[in-house]
């Protein structure tokens, strides 16, 4: 007897309370924290806190700054795929991938976008030429986010939605 | 005899040159180098990589990812005047100023924004409750160059604009 919370038969319910502590919630720093300690980037080098902000401001919908059990799962879903992604183009596990593989990535993704919008992604997140893991994943982050809320607006799937200025800021400046 | 370049009589060409090395350009890393070597940030911790990459991304027009003269000069200006905000509510020094100086500096900076992008803003700039001069100037950046791209479209000024998908994500994803 006593009621359980839905989560509890869930196999990550234990650690994501054990991350989140007395709030229940995972800010930017306890994000940070595990997943350097659970190995999640491997040999490669741990996320800056940067992306581990905007992860949280990917699934923040209420602009709390902090994650729940629901956003933690849709997050650890997310970062697996980019993870894998990754890796299938640094085949020498350099850490880094080239320009036009990131390109490539981003197709894959089904995102459509020009090539002056790649061009412009790859020279905003590109360090001496070349793309390392943190960076990438936090283009994925970034390109998710916005996309997601530009389709939500666009309910009539259009391609093209209307902002006012506020809104434009809203969910732009959050990522 | 021999024509000079049009900034040869400007006292910060030579400052630009030397900056700038062969290429003629100013890039992130050496943005990063000179604004750590001349003081600018003062008692402040100096800017990190990601904030000058957006400050080369606020001016880039043509998505180079560097700076020519005209464009560092104007970042200079900017930087001046977003570092005597910040000092004057940083009364004490301790490099960090409170979410409601924040608030107040963005709506002094003349940007009309709603309580709840405010918010949202503070939420994504904060640490631990307070905002650090790195952050603040990145968010000072982005606000700029969202503003811009938004105004540029908003040729009508009517406060509204509408984006096809491609051109949300380049005017967005860059920055
Ligand atoms: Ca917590
Ligand atoms: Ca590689
Ligand atoms: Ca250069």
């Amino acid at each position: 007897f006593g009621a359980q919370p839905p989560a509890a038969n869930d196999p990550m319910w234990g650690y994501f309370t054990a991350i989140a502590g007395q709030d229940g919630e995972i800010d930017a720093e306890e994000l940070q924290r595990c997943l350097t300690q659970s190995g999640f980037t491997g040999s490669y080098s741990p996320f800056s806190m940067e992306t581990c902000r905007i992860m949280i401001a990917m699934l923040d919908r209420d602009f709390t700054g902090k994650m729940g059990f629901s956003e933690f799962k849709e997050l650890f879903t997310a970062l697996n795929g980019w993870k894998q992604n990754f890796m299938m183009f640094d085949q020498d596990r350099s850490g880094t991938v080239e320009p036009h593989e990131m390109s490539q990535a981003i197709t894959a993704m089904g995102y459509r976008v020009s090539p002056q919008a790649l061009n412009a992604i790859i020279k905003r997140y590109n360090k001496g030429g070349r793309i390392f893991f943190d960076d990438y994943v936090a283009c994925c982050v970034k390109l998710r986010a916005l996309t997601e809320n530009f389709r939500r607006r666009d309910t009539m799937h259009q391609g093209s939605v209307t902002f006012q200025y506020d809104d434009f800021i809203l969910c732009t400046m959050a990522i």
